[in-house]
């Protein structure tokens, strides 16, 4: 089976030849090649100049058997298209100068034109599947309204996030506008990377795991399945991934936004999880990326767990149950993936 | 019906006259007169003078009408007398110098000599009970196990934990020595606060839900197990509480570790927990604290959609899902403190 294949098979739930594997942050700080770009470039340069991007996309595909490639961005230039200050701060992290906090700060924003606002990743993408030629698949992708929303509410990342739920439950009208015109930004943004050639799109909401199951409920699912149906309606046919780290409770409603596949982090048995979710679904996951730290034995041993707990039913795609850590040994991560080809492949 | 008596029949699944309701630090710096101590004195010199951890004990009992004390005292003092070099930074939080990372910094800790070295929180409790004159039940604590590990072996809060978890899979006889060793000065702290007066403990374990469902059992539940052996064959009548965050798909295996009551966090709906629970065991829980910063309507509002789920079954103490925020609006711990005893008397 041509390995362009197997991660959207996976995704259809069709049978394999072996579980396919990608890992979030698979381009990312742990790797040398990575580092030694950024220490000429920052991160906003990198993600807005297409060359850099599509050279640091590749660093991954390069070093690792990996199923897919995921194009590299971030999740905050659609804010900052928007009119959000934005600002990588070496040891802090993203932030946002100017957060939203009442209604009068919704006049800030400007409607997005994705076309022009975020062409560099569009043409990222582009080039990208240019350069492999069909010999992979390339996954799209952007931050869920919610996630997005608490980053431009709080400013920064946050322990408690007291401003964006106090904004949610305080201002629930506007909240709810607020989050309309994300979705409709997000829809319009997944829609255009698979224009420019993404063949499947992960929504992140990192941050959905923050809320109790009722306020996600009322809050926060029908905007994710807004951007869902929205983009199902011009490419019915691209599938679309959703993921949240401790989202445990929230699985039956987020499977219910629609999505064809559900990542999920390692706080779940995943067999349980996919039981949850519905095996009309395919499931991603679900290793911690702190596992990657131990011993090659060790790693193999918990990865050989979930592929047990999952079993021979198709529609397994292999991941972290979060992004990868700055960290992690490169070695660890190539052993990772040859073990999930290899035990896969023996046992189908 | 006696308040005093309201906390511990309800922990004894026992009907109640109305639902009785603590605050997890319900002292703290969301009350100005916390605050005003705290200008004069250092966290550790508050906890570790009786007259100071019993005036703080006392500050939200004069405020509000909760229905059990909880000792001002910290989780971290016990790490401390066992050799940990403990600092509460201000701005981080508590550190230890001297973290544990290999197996021979296990060699440095000294054995927990409880009536001597953690004389003061001992001493505080029977100053509180003497105070209290029956009027209203005290409860003791310490961190469990694994919390207390995580803590001593990243120096301090984590994000990722990435030492703990490695020292737990690549160093895992090391791990469950260095657990027993914990459990044992666990049971020996409750035993004797026990002795002291307090009338019920509870478990901290905030960390547990770091973990997936399958290290937490085999690394970390059978020392909680061994904890509340080692309590209850010293004192089978006072009942323990377990409590954790994040632990939606671990509660089954905590309830096996034989606690009389669970504390669940907000990520899950109270009757889901308490399903998976067993309605053998009482239940604490389960409002975000964050609520608290919105208006007195929401909080009732999902105050109510909590006490409704539970409905008439006996054996629910309300609680927060978490400490209470420092920022926290003080009047609005009063007003859910008010509507939780109103709303149930009048259903009762």
């Amino acid at each position: 089976m041509n390995p362009n294949t197997r991660f959207l098979h996976a995704l259809r739930r069709e049978p394999v030849d072996a579980t396919p594997i990608w890992l979030m942050r698979q381009a990312g700080r742990y790797m040398p090649e990575y580092r030694a770009l950024r220490a000429q470039h920052s991160m906003l340069e990198c993600i807005k100049t297409p060359d850099l991007a599509t050279e640091i996309t590749f660093q991954p595909l390069h070093a690792f058997d990996v199923d897919a490639a995921i194009v590299f961005a971030d999740i905050l230039t659609l804010p900052e298209a928007m009119g959000m200050e934005l600002e990588f701060v070496s040891g802090t992290g993203p932030v946002f100068h100017n957060p939203i906090r009442h209604v009068n700060d919704l006049d800030r924003l400007r409607p997005l034109d994705v076309s022009s606002d975020l062409h560099f990743t569009l043409q990222t993408i582009q080039q990208v599947v240019d350069g492999l030629g069909g010999r992979l698949p390339l996954i799209g992708f952007s931050g869920a309204p919610f996630t997005l929303a608490c980053y431009m509410i709080e400013g920064s990342g946050s322990r408690h996030f007291i401003h964006a739920k106090t904004f949610m439950t305080n201002q629930s009208q506007t909240w709810h506008r607020f989050m309309s015109c994300l979705a409709a930004a997000v829809a319009d943004y997944l829609v255009a990377q698979i224009d420019a050639g993404a063949q499947a799109v992960q929504l992140f909401d990192s941050w959905a795991g923050i809320l109790s199951p009722s306020d996600y409920s009322d809050y926060v699912a029908p905007h994710t399945r807004a951007v869902i149906a929205q983009v199902k309606a011009v490419h019915a046919d691209v599938p679309i991934i959703h993921f949240g780290t401790e989202t445990s409770t929230l699985l039956s409603t987020i499977a219910d936004c629609g999505p064809d596949g559900v990542g999920v982090d390692w706080r779940i048995p995943i067999n349980d999880a996919w039981r949850v979710i519905g095996y009309d679904r395919a499931i991603q996951g679900n290793l911690d990326p702190v596992t990657l730290f131990a011993p090659v034995p060790v790693i193999e041993q918990q990865a050989q767990r979930i592929l047990d707990a999952v079993g021979k039913r198709p529609g397994h795609i292999f991941n972290l149950g979060h992004g990868v850590l700055p960290e992690t040994p490169p070695d660890h991560v190539a052993a990772l993936i040859d073990f999930v080809h290899r035990y896969t492949a023996q046992s189908t």
